[in-house]
């Protein structure tokens, strides 16, 4: 029996008191809604796919440690998903132990790999010598505290305290106190967020053939209609060593003349190229262009064309 | 009181003889209509505006003298102008005197600058210690020799014996036996001639600024639509030294879907851009461009964009 | 007491039996110098810097899960660091278990993520309900069925049953039978391989500014000299988001005077740029370019303009 | 018997009273030293290749009628030429007539061909009928008027006057109150004149085909080291239509790295390509590039490769 679809879910990495939990907490849609813990990126997808969520909170990128390969693979190769948002959250860890544990008893770390590069300089200076067990999640890892005493201390996130009767050994322990995760919100819908001004806007697209010059070629399909691009990764098309894909992230929504000639031009140039969407960005910051460039200018291009060929002009 | 139009008059550099009526002799549609023979491309051009005349074939463009600047001029200041054909004619040169005169007997030669530069070599070599009066045309370089005997020889066409009593002391004067004179036939209407596939578009831009690197982003307009530019001459604008507009020659044609995005790309660069028209090409020869700027490929992005944009896809 | 060096030594990713192991035996001068197993990337490049060895041994690709970022980003911030060679693994897995296990008895399979990733297909069709629990290598995946009965089977490359004394449940349940993982060999010298024609050169270079079209600007650096780029990744440099570094490689090595042109004019317009090495491709694939790159059109072109300014020509 | 090489003679466009003259007087090492007159650009090339002649001047562009063809194809063809300075002479006309005549006698005027075309816009308004006799030079058309009476009234540079018993009719009767023209002075050294900040780099280049996005290709080369180019005029090789060598005019001095650097490039982009020299701008104005094309930035490159090369680094 199929399940029944519950369009207003929200899918994110679980469990509670992750930072995808906290970015989803900023969907003002969200609240109120069901909140549905999975337990990797494929799964957040796979509820949005088959209709079991109406969206997933996933990681895309990191600061420190940079793009989340499993998201961007995930979108290069599932169609028809949609991104809808972006949400920002601070990154930064505390170390948490069970009730009565000192910072001199700890020998073993329970920690994702992940947390764990980023506390390296704090990790080196105060338990020089500890051994490290990788978890799954950052919340697992001081969940797993109470499971079995392997490790005696875990890397979690500041909120971990909400949900865990843990003693904080340390807090801010994060070798990067800017560091922040880049989160998106990702739907089956085909309808585009309105322009406002502040967008982004999201492709993944593989070049023609490895002929010289052939990316510099897909890249000035963006700088002539002076669309900055904010983000290019490169991902193994995995067929082969040395095939590779490109996730985009432009400046600037589809409903945008410059946009929209861009991806045109793209389209042509590309012989794979999948929309992910356009969507506001989450630090608000508008985006700058030359005038040249503007709505208005592309307008009277193709109105003056039109011109021209009905012989008007 | 105005002169009465007479729309299937063709205007034509004369007088009977010159290279501009063997290029209107090439024109299907003039033949057995009023031919008015004028004396300079301002003229010539001048008939079209008023209305005295249908078209007005003039040269463009010497393989050997390069680009007739007078004519380059005129289209970028005289507005509502359209190119309708391109005609190609060989250019070849006699040396002709009055009846009785021998080669010995020539110590002046009447010959317009043009000629007279492109008979160089022969000149040096038979006739070394020449002297030489400047003519208006080739024709009236010939006609002068009845005018006075300031000049014993004159350099014409080959044609020019059907229409003047003259001998020929000499043939293929000419240094370069490969010179041709490109002409073109300017008209008002703003009907564009239907697409052949072997095709041409005029168009006169200038830069926006002097900034480096300004032209370069105007040729860019057609380098990212695939589409070659057969002709690039920088004229003054006139105005200060240094400032420049550009007369340019694309392979292919307004109807075509690559050269018509190309235009609205140099539209929306430049700060003034004056579309000429699109017309057969005189040698025939089909526009290849490599596919993927072909038709569909246009086509198929937009119709791609537009689902995106509708939410269909 | 400082260690003494040992220069002949090669770290690489241990333990014994790692897919690195089989990297390492690939390069003929290792053959009977002293092999340092280390636990993870940083340890192999501390080996090299301090000079414990002449040598390490890392993965900087996979062709199913792209670039190490670990590597990556060790190479851009370790200084002194050169790349020596290039080699390639053929990537494939193996289910072992303890003596006496079958495929009916596995419900928890101990594998390092990146092999529990790339095994993805065939554990859906064969063990569709097992659980995972995530191992630091491939080698420490197989050993921990020894050490603990948490987990009934393993993920590990296909040369383990030579180091442990474990059961082959199946064979080849990699999904990509193409997989292949790209290893770098890494050392303190300063000397370069000598070039074959068959080589590459890598760097890691940052962009002068945020402002649009720099990362174009900069492969044009490449592409005005004929330069192929084989890799372009981007990095994170860490200290904000939206900040990127590029990991490149090239067609080519500095020793050819179209490479070191490039270099030179990566090095003009790059605020930070690390030369990484030019050494011999694994794949031995000789390099192509147009030759109107090649050495001596260099050369003629640096000695004309030598000429012409010291008044010869 | 050969001529005895008259190494400080200076050529020029004569009569005496021309612009060329003019320019002439511009030049403090000329004062005092024997100037040549001669009637065309030819003739002032020829004393400068056969050693007549130290040096020649002559018109390269005006403001208005746009570059010398015959200088540029020149300048082109003949070998071992070089600019050695540049000198600009405004453009204004006066209508002088013998002794006596008033305006309402003039009938014909005898002028320069290009002379007359810049004072087209006085004629239509205050002579509207006349005739129109060509002459082979400005001052020319003055003296004729004492050669004979075929015309009444002559166009010629202001300082006719000086030279010739004329009234002066009418002044100032250009159309362009601003026209300039642009004045070289050629020499056959190969010392080229030092670099001052506000240089000029003179260059004609043939394209290596006709290969979309040829020219653009060859534009990069000065577009990626900062070089701005302040002319670009094509002219055609002669052999065939559709076939053109392109006259350039860069910002900077041969002895500035980011000049040197963008010939080199020319130098192995174009089958052929001819340096006219370095020399100091007429206009004095210094030239004003992006720091990151400085000097000191090229030599850091190249020092930084060497050291690489060379094992330092």
């Amino acid at each position: 029996m199929p399940e029944t679809p519950q369009p207003e879910t929200y899918s994110y990495l679980g469990p509670a008191g992750t930072f995808t939990e906290v970015a989803l907490s900023q969907v003002a849609a969200a609240a109120g809604k069901p909140w549905r813990s999975v337990n990797n990126v494929g799964e957040a997808l796979d509820d949005v796919v088959s209709g079991r969520s109406a969206a997933a909170m996933i990681a895309i990128e990191n600061s420190v440690e940079g793009g989340v390969s499993a998201t961007q693979d995930a979108l290069a190769s599932i169609p028809h998903l949609r991104i809808i948002g972006e949400y920002l959250v601070p990154v930064n860890f505390v170390l948490v132990a069970r009730r009565g544990t000192t910072l001199a008893d700890v020998r073993v770390i329970n920690a994702h790999p992940v947390a764990y590069a980023q506390c390296h300089v704090w990790l080196d200076a105060n338990l020089p010598s500890h051994g490290h067990i990788p978890a799954t999640s950052n919340v697992a890892a001081a969940a797993s505290l109470f499971d079995s005493d392997h490790a005696d201390a875990a890397i979690a996130p500041p909120g971990i305290t909400a949900h865990h009767d843990l003693d904080v050994l340390a807090e801010n322990i994060g070798d990067n106190p800017n560091a922040v995760t880049r989160f998106i919100l990702v739907s089956r819908t085909t309808t585009t967020p309105a322009a406002t001004g502040a967008d982004k806007t999201s492709i993944i697209a593989e070049l023609p053939d490895d002929r010289a010059g052939s990316l510099l070629e897909m890249l000035e399909q963006f700088a002539t209609r002076g669309v900055n691009m904010s983000l290019l990764e490169s991902r193994p098309i995995g067929d082969a060593l040395g095939r590779y894909r490109f996730v985009i992230d432009l400046d600037g929504h589809i409903d945008e003349e410059r946009v929209a000639d861009a991806l045109m031009g793209l389209r042509r140039f590309s012989p794979n190229v999948t929309f992910l969407g356009s969507y506001p960005r989450a630090d608000g910051i508008r985006v700058k262009f030359d005038q040249r460039y503007g709505d208005a200018v592309f307008t009277e291009a193709r109105d003056w064309l039109d011109r021209l060929k009905s012989g008007l002009e």
